[in-house]
């Protein structure tokens, strides 16, 4: 059986919107700050992983949002590996209110990198053992994003800044997703709320580039968009979110 | 005696820059995430003042940075309400290591904001009482930032994005800041700490507004920068910062 570890957090306000609302970005770095502090109570935290040339890094993200929590609610963040193979581990997110009503189911996909290639690396018994996850040989289809319509379509350009690179000399997660949600209007983020979305990654952004965020609005169905990051042609990162008013 | 509000917070990955280090936008947001709990401590919360259409602007930062902390490192953050007049409230803070040896001094200035009317307010006894702190006529003289040298300096531009803006309606502190340090140099950034900083807020920025941000450093001092935040020629944001190699 996988081991659980849940941790409790209090939703501050520089992690919420205009409405005072958990922002997406914010709790991808909340779930994983929990991911890590399972880590390192299994004494496999990031220095661990660090020495030995490698680090984690994530591929595949799905959010199942009931809603998110506001500023000031306090929510446990449970996580658990469920199940890994030679390439990928797959780590699951649940965020419960106080009374343990499921707010936000995560499944994500991660895999670990050659530090210096900046290629995969073979998942080793020694790294995953303590999470107890499930081996299995069987590599999971996850959901793809849906590319952008090309015939019409939002474009931002952001420039990766020097407070995006995180400790592992890459950018960080969250400031992929909030390139991909920026390039939405204000006013239509300000009335709808993320309900489902899946992330991949495909490609490291590095310092000094410029992304191109691209977002378009699913003609035949209602509330999709569907985005990606580029540069000079290369897709970095997709994303599809369906949305609800809010 | 002014009342000391004391909170213990944990340095997470997301909140550190490459160099493992606490970022100074990130610090600025767990400081006034301190000072929110003791107003709520008191019945004085964000929710308290904005029931009275008002809510707190910050008009001045004045660091002192011994260091800064690391991450996973815990430290402890105190503050109180030093003295007010009808304008002001002046608030300092204090960030200690797990021996209690002080790493940073943060000294501030807040004001009242008509949340309507976008103009400072005054301030009265029924919100400011239950901090205990002296009032005094004395209107405190904040050491100004000087301005960047217009001769010889980078610039860079940030338009404000959708989770910029906080539950006051307006940017974020902490991406003011964001934006100051980022025009300088990633190189320079990566091998240079802050030392000592400040920071002024003369005017908030609006959604939909594009910033330019210009930096220069001081030709007759060693490792002194200077900065604006500017639109249209209106300066938003002035700041200066001493800085020491890493």
């Amino acid at each position: 059986m996988s081991l659980t570890y849940t941790e409790s957090k209090e939703i501050s306000y520089y992690m919420c919107d205009r409405h005072q609302k958990l922002t997406l970005p914010m709790l991808v770095n909340l779930l994983l700050d929990v991911s890590e502090k399972q880590s390192e109570s299994l004494g496999r935290d990031e220095a661990f992983v660090k020495a030995r040339g490698l680090s984690w890094i994530i591929l595949h993200y799905e959010f199942i949002i009931e809603r998110m929590p506001k500023v000031k609610e306090v929510v446990q963040i449970e996580t658990y590996a469920t199940e890994y193979n030679k390439l990928f581990t797959y780590r699951e997110f649940s965020v419960k209110d106080a009374d343990s009503n499921e707010l936000i189911k995560v499944k994500t996909t991660f895999a670990l990198m050659d530090t210096e290639k900046r290629k995969m690396a073979r998942i080793t018994e020694d790294i995953v053992a303590p999470y107890k996850a499930q081996f299995s040989k069987r590599i999971r289809r996850n959901q793809k994003p849906v590319e952008p319509d090309l015939t019409d379509y939002n474009e931002k350009t952001y420039a990766v800044r020097y407070f995006d690179i995180d400790g592992n000399n890459h950018v960080n997660n969250s400031h992929y997703i909030n390139w991909l949600m920026d390039s939405l209007t204000s006013e239509f983020l300000s009335l709808h709320d993320v309900k489902h979305g899946v992330i991949t990654f495909d490609k490291e952004v590095n310092e000094h580039q410029t992304v191109i965020s691209r977002s378009s609005f699913r003609k035949e169905e209602d509330l999709f968009t569907d985005h990606s990051i580029m540069t000079n042609g290369a897709t970095h990162c997709s994303a599809s979110f369906e949305w609800i008013k809010a």
